[in-house]
């Protein structure tokens, strides 16, 4: 049987087309790069939308510290020059599995808005949709919530380089989303996600 | 109506399990390592096995050269070390797309046994199948061949540490899967690897 199906294999010189993918997944594949500080909710909502996509038969997938910082970037560490590396390595990850056909989020603090526009450019340059989504809490929600004791630390001067202590963040001046947990939870703002992606075009509606 | 459909939407703190993207994705996620000399039939093998999933309705992607040298790995040259660094990144990120459910397929000479070992060790670490796949077309017909000039550059000395002619090609001893291009056209390897596939329970018969 499987030599009968495979009689219609035909040669092919090159990658199959996003829009064959695009058929087959029915969707489209995008970057949603969650920026923000420590504790602003940036992961939760992520896996939030992650969920909801998934339950609606879309394939979506979540890039994060856990399966980045401990694989891909366990070589980098804290310096400028890693910190810049990190994020451009994950910006190109979120580039293949973008045109791969996922919807692909990325959750990291990307603190510095030059790492940011280069991920963004290099989305461009491929024809990609990048949605950079400000999880703009305010430090003082994040720092109340403490949800790893990051800013306990960072206060007590046992962290040094904090995002938002010690070390800026610089938000986006043009994201084409900007939410706060202290006034939407996880899930309205994964459906405010989600209809945006339908507006996009990118998944159906 | 969005909203309605929103309203099931719960609060997730994790990733979506690998179960629920195989039951999405009716495939298991695996990462398909071929390897063998420049010019062996690698690339034109994977393609033609892509374009052959994409068809059946699976979710099936390449990283290879094009879309690998030029964007995450354009940082690293031919050095050992960058030559080490390169085949651990494209590990790394083949594991990612496994995990995410593709079968994924990689394409590159990968002359080391090590480094090719350690990407193996990456999978088993992850509990994600990694096949590796021979192809073993004997360096005579690659070099008749010589898709790209190589062999003809290197012979005349203007590539230095070319695989095969002045750099070592360590033939994996276990490999789950060999392959002959001079015996083996393109469609028939990619009958082979399907069936192989469909064996190992990852995607349906």
């Amino acid at each position: 049987m499987a030599e009968n199906k495979a009689t219609n294999i035909t040669w092919h010189e090159g990658h199959v087309t996003r829009d064959a993918r695009s058929a087959l997944l029915k969707q489209k594949g995008a970057t949603l790069w969650f920026t923000g500080l420590s504790g602003s909710g940036k992961s939760t909502i992520a896996f939030t939308l992650e969920h909801a996509l998934v339950q609606r038969g879309r394939l979506a997938y979540v890039l994060d510290g856990d399966n980045i910082r401990h694989g891909l970037n366990k070589n980098l560490g804290f310096s400028a020059a890693d910190r810049e590396e990190n994020i451009r390595r994950i910006g190109e990850v979120a580039k293949l599995f973008a045109d791969a056909g996922a919807i692909t989020m990325t959750s990291f603090i990307s603190p510095y808005r030059k790492d940011r526009d280069i991920v963004r450019a290099l989305h461009a340059e491929g024809k990609l949709p990048f949605i950079e989504i400000h999880v703009a809490t305010p430090i003082e929600t994040c720092e109340r919530r403490d949800p790893k004791g990051l800013y306990k630390k960072a206060r007590a001067g046992q962290l040094k380089n904090f995002t938002g202590i010690d070390d800026p963040y610089e938000a986006p001046l043009q994201p084409e989303f900007t939410l706060d947990a202290t006034s939407t939870s996880p899930q309205e703002a994964a459906v405010q996600l989600i209809n945006y992606l339908e507006k996009q075009g990118l998944i159906g509606g």
